[in-house]
């Protein structure tokens, strides 16, 4: 039987799962792939208390000049290091699988095009075990995608989980994520949305060719969301989630990452605790969601050797039909053609984020007497924003001077409101920074 | 650009739709598979009023016989007939795509035995849209796949969703699926479950490699079920399903297709009306869910056309490296190197049915006098199966002297059910057949 050598660089949580789901489960994995997948090298930083069943190496050219291996799986994070190995990787006309959403965030558009048929699999890097980027390329690529909104980030998801059905307070909840393991010790890049962009950005290249980076799309996070806010969205019937949306109208295409009310009875509402999932709309298929764990080591190791059995197929069958090539068939890396798609001027824009529109929820805090509301109004009736429901709150443990004004608005461009906010925000008798959710209701 | 020539084999609902999918669609497809799909004939028993925009025959040798057809699709129906077409186009050394579930069900395993490295599509076989098979195939195939559970037809759904949120009787929900076309006129396979075990046995072949007969299995539909099921069921805390169930213990197998209560709070209990879902555990990936939209023509078609798209990739790359060869790499059809797997004694094997085993909930319609219920508690204290709770009940439309027993067991061999049920069935005082649900706590 065929043997292929991998190397794994980076030994952390998910570089260990790698290594122990392929001795764990090589009885399933040898029959799936057929061949035997062996790692023979793993790259770290350092070679301290790493306690590996294979040798451990500090130096990469270990593994990128090393003949016998194959496939090169990078579990080390980073951005530009990376993806210069990556290009190495491709250079020693080696296969190269990933983890690495940010990296591809980046570069994946300059990583196929500079890939020469050379396999890399990148199914790890968008929602851990959610087998998405082969149900984007191969599963669904009959359909024009209509739209895909998604759950992409467990900590996030448990922290609004925790708020909705614990009442936990935003503070608490994160605690709570970071001492169950969920959150890192800097959640930054979970909280502020940024993770959920690379993940949508990934997704986005599949489903519709656009090159585009983080800079150009909505990215917020769920910072600033309150306990009012979750409560508002009870009494309407929303569950309020951070969601990376796709949408395509025409030949334009939404990318946005920030909290969103949806209604309640929808299946993305139901998805709590750590759990991610994305719903996708094909225009043939309609809707289809699908949920599983974001994040873990064993669950993303999952994806990550689902790509190594993959090439490994291919290079089998590669083997027994031509016994004189050495690069195996590959699918392409973002679902299309390069050559047919790239050339064609019917590619999807992305639409100016200002352009976007949809109906908004709003927060203000404000000094409870006569004319405020008159004043708010004025500012909405102004920037053309109607005004669809609207509820005062003079919370118990808040000094009777100050009130919650809740509303919602009929839909308006994200210019409209943004224009709305700031000008609010200018208002004397505005305690607080309007906080502003988005209404989806799908 | 290379062209690839197509034969549609039978054009009701889905034929027609995956005619439509490759035209209205042909932008992506083209830039998804790297060639032009061309359907160069359709083929129907008769060719009256089609209104197809491509040639029809009902020759079905103009379609094996003409070299430039690539790919036949067979949408059909029917076994032995499809069966032995597909044999024929893989001895022309032509790609066959099919969504005949109950073909596969019977043939799978012969048809992958006799595919020769010949590309055969089946993704449309089960649960219409989502791509379980490549999911199964490809994205999970890392794993040990610990269970696999779905709610694989449609049409049950629907009519289970209709008692539970409406208090629609079976008779009437049946009714209703009729008229909005969920239900054929003769819907016997839908609501017998023999179309969700058609479905399991594709998947189970898939997950386990092993090749089951829908005999050997346990097959039961959703007939007889009451408004009194559904109302313990909610009273407890379960919704009800018809489930395809496959659940792995050790080296051994469960298989079975029943009804099923299982607690409101999981997803699967979340799937309501005509909607697909299936949840499989991964032994690395734990919980995943895959929701979707399970028949019509266009959500059929998706997956179809996606097996044509992935056909079609293969072709042009195999083209591109091998002028000469002209069968393309294939994966295993069923998801395992043949030689390697089937080879081994470690493959799994099916428990019997009678030694399955589970928690039952049990509806008597029993002689309201004294006595009875003693006489109940006897059979079941006979045959070793202890009681976890009853309610008694006296419905309002009965006439006094009857009354609902409603009980739910300890867990106990299937064995041991049958044979207490069957002694229940004999008692004098049972004025009905006792009904049964089994109960999965996940």
């Amino acid at each position: 039987m065929k043997k292929i050598f991998i190397a794994i660089l980076g030994v952390g949580t998910v570089g260990k799962a790698v290594i122990e789901t392929l001795q764990n489960n090589q009885d399933i994995i040898t029959a799936r792939a057929g061949a035997q997948i062996i790692p023979k090298i793993a790259i770290a930083r350092n070679i301290d208390n790493k306690n590996l069943s294979i040798p451990l190496s500090t130096d990469i050219n270990e593994a990128l000049q090393d003949k016998d291996i194959e496939i090169i799986v990078e579990l080390m994070g980073g951005i530009e290091l990376p993806y210069s190995i990556a290009l190495q990787a491709l250079q020693h006309n080696k296969a190269f699988v990933t983890a690495n959403k940010a990296m591809l965030a980046y570069h994946r558009h300059d990583l196929e095009l500079k890939s020469n048929g050379i396999p890399i699999g990148f199914e790890a890097s968008v929602c851990g075990g959610i087998p998405i980027i082969r149900i984007l390329r191969d599963g669904l690529c009959a359909n024009h995608i209509l739209s895909i909104r998604g759950i992409m980030n467990g900590t996030s998801n448990y922290i609004l989980t925790q708020m909705s059905e614990k009442a936990t307070n935003f503070e608490s909840a994160l605690k709570q994520a970071q001492e169950l393991g969920y959150a890192e010790a800097n959640p930054s890049l979970d909280i502020n949305g940024s993770d959920s962009a690379h993940k949508l950005l990934i997704l986005a290249s599949l489903a519709y060719g656009i090159n585009t980076k983080i800079d150009d799309i909505i990215v917020e996070g769920i910072e600033g969301l309150t306990l009012e806010d979750i409560n508002f969205a009870k009494e309407s019937e929303y569950e309020i989630k951070l969601l990376g949306i796709a949408k395509k109208i025409q030949n334009q295409l939404e990318l946005r990452v920030h909290l969103c009310m949806i209604p309640k009875s929808c299946m993305l509402a139901k998805v709590s605790g750590v759990m991610n999932a994305i719903s996708v709309i094909g225009d043939k298929v309609g809707e289809m969601l699908y949920y599983g764990a974001g994040a873990g080591g064993n669950e993303t190791a999952s994806s990550v050797v689902s790509d190594i059995i993959e090439i490994a197929r291919n290079k089998v069958l590669s083997d027994s039909n031509i016994p004189t090539q050495s690069t195996s068939p590959n699918k392409p890396m973002l679902g299309y053609a390069m050559c047919e798609h790239h050339n064609t001027n019917q590619s999807i824009k992305l639409i100016r984020r200002e352009e976007i529109s949809c109906c908004y929820y709003i927060r203000l805090k404000v000094c409870d007497k006569l004319g405020v509301l008159s004043n708010i109004a004025h500012v909405f009736a102004t920037h053309n924003i109607s005004i669809q429901s609207l509820i005062q709150k003079n919370p118990k443990n808040l000094d009777s001077q100050y009130a919650y004004l809740l509303l919602a608005t009929h839909i308006c461009t994200e210019s409209q409101i943004q224009q709305a906010l700031n000008e609010l925000a200018t208002l004397q008798d505005i305690i607080e920074s309007p906080f502003m959710i988005r209404i989806d209701n799908l």
